[in-house]
């Protein structure tokens, strides 16, 4: 695995980790102290509240994991990448896609960008 | 189809319109004067700069077009839609999502990052 896809998987335990103090170290190990994230009900916001949003969400789905499902796709320090959040009994609640901008060592996410779900197809 | 789809569309066809002057006023009117644009294979370029690319594209496969395969997926002012490049004799080149960003008043594009092919499966 690459330096890139331990990174990712870093962020997603982030979210994933049943300790809310690991889960706070993970986050701030793995996102630049001015990264901003934000998603279709969430943010855009920054560290702290990403850390509380994430929080929430254990609180009202104990267990919940964020698994990446694809390889780490990037291109000039921008890149994507698939998951699942799975519930604790790994039924999966939703399939999305996060899109991601590396800090200037590319060492850590500065700004995440999510979408659920597949992409529509077009109307018209 | 919405105002978002319809900006899409005609950026979509500054990529496709067989004359050069059309093609020019169609990324003028969609892009912000200091949008980005970036691929896999190109970039980042300014407006100027991602016109000469499409025009050289344009004499390497004439007739070649962009079509956006699916609805336009919005938050934030951040987004994504999926496209072919279809050939002159309509064969699938490539297929790809690019994610963009609107200028502040949403009328136009101010960044677009396109990712080629999909997802591929991770690793491990």
């Amino acid at each position: 695995m690459s330096g890139l896809e331990e990174l990712i998987d870093r962020y997603c335990q982030g979210w994933t980790d049943p300790s809310p103090l690991e889960r706070r170290m993970l986050i701030q190990s793995t996102l630049d102290q001015h990264a901003v994230y934000c998603d279709a009900r969430t943010g855009p916001v920054g560290m702290d509240a990403l850390i509380q949003h994430i929080n929430r969400l254990q609180q009202q789905r104990p267990g919940a994991r964020v698994l990446r499902t694809s390889a780490v796709d990037l291109h000039h320090s921008v890149g994507r990448f698939s998951f699942h959040v799975l519930m604790a009994d790994e039924t999966v609640l939703l399939e999305g896609v996060d899109f991601f901008e590396l800090s200037g060592d590319g060492t850590r996410l500065q700004r995440v960008v999510g979408f659920f779900g597949p992409l529509r197809t077009r109307d018209g």
